[in-house]
């Protein structure tokens, strides 16, 4: 019996992508740029494929702009806007709490003489209104927030960007990371402000291998890929035709969104329940992130250890993000948390398909894990 | 009845390929960088698939990096190449008839600075070995040469390049594009001597959307995509499991090359010998051409026109790249071709699967369109 609880760092695909993929495999190949007949039929489905995933961003869908993942979509959002953007000024904005593939681009950007302002979280992992307000300036030309964080499922207020950018009076162009809010809380661009916007398929029940990049109407960035000039020249390649169904399909599938959230709070509140029995845990989430993350440390229990004593028992859970293998937290870091705590941190995602049993399986292999992973009992 | 000759723009899926896909999709999940046994056994498989690939073009499995496509490698390659090497030199060496997602690189590195050499081919469209040895100097960095050209079939010298650099006394990297020919000829690195060769799945009966890059041990690049730090630190971005495994299916699947080359060359042979028949076809490719390509214009008659008039009794072929859709053929034009035969240019590309009857069909259409399509009868 399987527990997956690492749903942030992947999810199973749903039952409706391996549908979709299974009858595109059977019948479709044309390259949806050739001319002919096979051609024409390849760039129909794709751009039915574009108008669902906008639906469910509550976008347009000629702002759709397919990449191979999330990283791709944060590089060319960052590197493009910066491109574009260039004789504005020379201030960027983010935070220290970002995915690699924010903050590997801003060290470049540092490194060809952009001046990156990192702004820090609150030991819960969020970051103030106040500090974007006032960290955001004309000379600012791009502000890059995640709308939750990876580790934590903190919720930063990328609302106000918006009004720190006008009240500033800078031209800067707002990218939200939305990896991880795409399809469990609003995104859409129309509340948000955002120019741009990244979403991944993988972290939805879609394959691993497919993003998008949202490109307001009327935002010019330059590309990152160069070539053939599809997706109107902003990323060359022939699209991923198979996983863009694919992705579509986990799109259409996404449930409502509030129901769909309530009901994973009430195992993120179960949980906290259960873990509140166990002596030497601390919850390092904040109380009001996303339900679908919940990030703890388990005192004297290295992150790793706890990790393969779960997996004995069928419970996947992760230590820090999966795209770090191995590496301290930066993001548990960054909220001022002892090296003890950062540590010993388990962080456990839920998807819409997480039961109660899942929860009872992994309380039960932490307090077995305390029992035997702690050399003396407390 | 389909005959789809068009496989230069992308064929379709093998058995194999959607064999293995669809088993992949009905079991496994897991994020290749999770510690966790799911995130194992997922990179264990990617790193079997990573073989596959390796043991078809003759390399090292750890000389195997994925991207998404031919393009995505193309510009890591030449985009990579320049920033590790720029200390070196200012010159690049390239030639005319690259594909989109190389010339718009090195117009892109133009406006950089660099001095980019630009080879213009043979009126066969094949670059010489003289042009090749002439344009290497010592202060050279980068050779981007494509193996086989995707248009006409002609083959490059590629191997010479490794003794035109040698000779220069040059550091230059050395990068072919072998996307056309990586399955169809040899592209071993052993021959050719290249530090970094592209490559994609779906020219192979892969899936469009996954692609990799050969990059020789101990040759450094930098990156194009940054982030998580997977394959090894030269391409972030959670990987497209799913469709490395269709890239592996597809490529321990490709037949004894020779045999399936002799078998194409056959219906090169045919299909030339009927067109000597007809009155107005012009054959544009060279006759020591990848027998999987032969490109010929229709006096007096519109590529497009063609193309939709073959595509009506069930044969899609192509005018010109499906990449570079309704824009006049570079290559025909650097072959020096008078507008009137690159206008009425198609391009019939085979794969193993192709048959004679493919071929009747296709000259039969085109003997039709030759009596209804011209005004006046010859």
């Amino acid at each position: 019996m399987i527990h997956y609880l690492d749903n942030t760092a992947t999810t199973p695909l749903c039952q409706e992508a391996i549908f979709r993929m299974t009858e595109y495999m059977k019948s479709d190949f044309g390259n949806p740029s050739s001319l002919h007949l096979l051609g024409i039929n390849a760039s129909v489905k794709l751009e039915k494929c574009r108008g669902e995933i906008a639906d469910k961003l509550g976008c347009d869908k000629n702002e759709i702009y397919f990449t191979s993942c999330g990283s791709e979509s944060n590089n060319t959002a960052i590197f493009g806007a910066v491109k574009a953007k260039r004789r504005d000024g020379n201030r960027i904005v983010t935070t220290a709490t970002e995915h690699h593939s924010v903050l590997n681009c801003m060290e470049q950007l540092e490194k060809d003489g952009f001046e990156v302002i990192y702004l820090t979280p609150d030991e819960k992992g969020k970051i103030s209104e106040e500090k974007i307000f006032s960290a955001v300036t004309k000379e600012t030309i791009l502000v890059s927030i995640m709308a939750v964080n990876n580790e934590t499922g903190a919720v930063n207020p990328v609302e106000c960007i918006k009004r720190a950018v006008k009240n500033a009076g800078s031209q800067a162009l707002i990218h939200i990371d939305g990896v991880q809010a795409f399809g469990k809380t609003d995104l859409s661009p129309l509340k948000n402000g955002a120019d741009l916007i990244t979403v991944s398929a993988h972290k939805i029940h879609g394959p691993k291998g497919i993003g998008a990049l949202y490109i307001k109407k009327g935002v010019r960035i330059l590309p990152l890929i160069l070539g053939g000039g599809q997706e109107k020249g902003l990323r060359s390649g022939t699209e991923s035709t198979l996983l863009i169904e694919g992705f579509a399909g986990a799109a259409s599938a996404l449930p409502n969104q509030k129901k769909a959230a309530e009901q994973v709070a009430e195992l993120n509140r179960y949980l906290r329940e259960k873990l509140s029995e166990i002596d030497g845990v601390t919850v390092n989430s904040p109380d009001d992130g996303l339900p679908y993350i919940l990030n703890f440390s388990c005192e004297g229990i290295r992150s790793e250890t706890m990790l393969h004593h779960l997996e004995r028992s069928g419970v996947f859970v992760s230590s820090g993000s999966a795209c770090a293998k191995g590496e301290k937290s930066h993001v548990l870091r960054s909220m001022g948390l002892s090296d003890k705590r950062i540590d010993s941190a388990i962080r456990v995602s839920f998807s819409r398909f997480s039961t109660k049993d899942d929860i009872d399986a992994l309380v039960s292999g932490i307090k077995d894990g305390f029992n035997k992973l702690t050399r003396s009992k407390r």
